[in-house]
């Protein structure tokens, strides 16, 4: 573990740390924030997994977490979305390889070899945040952005029971159905669909997995909003599954950190809720 | 005037705006914040002058401003720290030209051509925000970091009608005293150090320069410090001149956003009161 840079922030400590992956065979770069509250004693965490293009960086500097993160002593961890490095393969456009790792393990060649962020924050990053950082690794929470919606919303679906709160901006909630998501889970999983269902939200929902609530944000003027991110496809699932979404249709919002940073606030106030609960 | 971008954020509509400026004789970008009680009537603007190697665009993306201007119903505004462009001429290092025009109106060739930031954020910025935006010129106050801080300061001393509050992060308050400023004043102004005492705001205290009251937030971990900044400088001319200042000495906190982002809301909430009365 290589720590790239302190600072303090918000009466805490914000971390950007890299280390060596197993599960990507890669280094790999995360970035921490410890409220102050984690100088004397564990912490709930709250996972932020980000979207297409973005690296830890983006949230880091533009998320405006910090504040809400030291009120209710909250650790916010954001993981890259992808392998990085001249080894590792990039795909063509900004929507596939590098910065695109969509939260799967790739089982395609040449993908298969580094692509393996499902394992990354589902396995190798929690143990090693567990061993180092002072978190209370039994009040988890997860969020994300766009492909982290994605994200964060299949995570939490396959461990109802690590989580407790989940909550996305912007999510992509049906990638089998939309062109990022295809070109994604075709890429890395192939063209057997069968294997893309347990790396699509409504998917898995209608294949019987549950999470009690949902608190989804999403703006009017998010230019991806009708092709990629389609949050009605999540809202007739959840109300087919009795799964009690709150759905945000926030006005004149676009799909920018701008956005992001708005309701940032809230998002955690309701995670801190129910991590407190 | 051209609209660079313009996103929803907060409640309000965050700008960024480039247009043709007389002053510097280039192209100029700026930010402005319009929170969302502008959509109603004439709001009071907070000025923000950045610091060495900065455009609009730091704060702007990392400053944490729009919740706190949102409660309190200010416009930000976020000049850029030089002209820019192909025809501007550039200095060795990061501290002199592009990025570093230190808010004086050069007197010295080849700098005199273009680097008029004073006249530009004294006099022609404000007269077209004055003329586009909702704004009450009545209500004004300004505030910086690190050379912007210096920016605010002199700026304010020399204006004490127009501006009803001053805050500072982490300014350089004798800049005759210390290498950035006699790099910079030099090179912009000649060796007359009379010249400079205008543009320093130890000297003009010294001068009979008042303003009733100053905000001022340092990090005790800030590098700069002791070579640059030299707050204990701004202290005893205060002391002398019976200039109400506040000193907050921040334990740990570094010269980056991180650090501005923290305490960004307490100054907005400090001229918010004054800017009310």
């Amino acid at each position: 573990m290589e720590i790239l840079s302190e600072n303090r922030s918000h009466g805490g400590r914000q971390l950007v740390v890299k280390h060596a992956s197993a599960a990507t065979g890669t280094k790999m770069t995360f970035s921490i924030f410890l409220p102050p509250q984690a100088e004397s004693g564990p912490c709930p965490v709250v996972w932020y997994l980000s979207g297409l293009t973005c690296s830890h960086a983006n949230v880091t500097e533009k998320g405006e977490y910090r504040a809400a993160c030291a009120e209710h002593g909250l650790i916010f961890v954001a993981p890259d979305t992808s392998p990085r490095g001249e080894e590792v393969p990039d795909g063509e456009g900004y929507d596939f390889g590098k910065g695109a790792g969509f939260y799967v393990d790739a089982t395609q060649a040449p993908w298969s070899q580094h692509f393996h962020m499902w394992t990354y924050v589902t396995q190798e990053l929690p143990a090693l945040i567990a061993a180092e950082y002072p978190v209370d690794m039994g009040r988890q929470a997860i969020t994300g952005h766009s492909m982290g919606g994605h994200g964060a919303l299949t995570v939490a679906l396959r461990h109802p029971d690590r989580f407790r709160s989940v909550s996305a901006f912007a999510p992509i909630v049906a990638p089998s159905q939309v062109p990022w998501g295809q070109k994604a889970l075709g890429g890395y999983l192939g063209n057997d669909r069968a294997a893309w269902r347990k790396h699509d939200a409504v998917a898995l929902i209608e294949d019987g997995a549950r999470v009690p609530e949902l608190l989804v944000d999403v703006g009017t003027a998010d230019n991806f909003l009708e092709q990629e991110l389609r949050p009605a496809l999540l809202e007739r699932a959840c109300a087919d599954a009795g799964i009690a979404l709150t759905l945000n249709r926030r006005e004149g919002y676009d799909h920018s950190y701008y956005f992001i940073s708005t309701f940032m606030a809230d998002h955690l106030a309701w995670h801190a809720e129910r991590l407190r609960a």
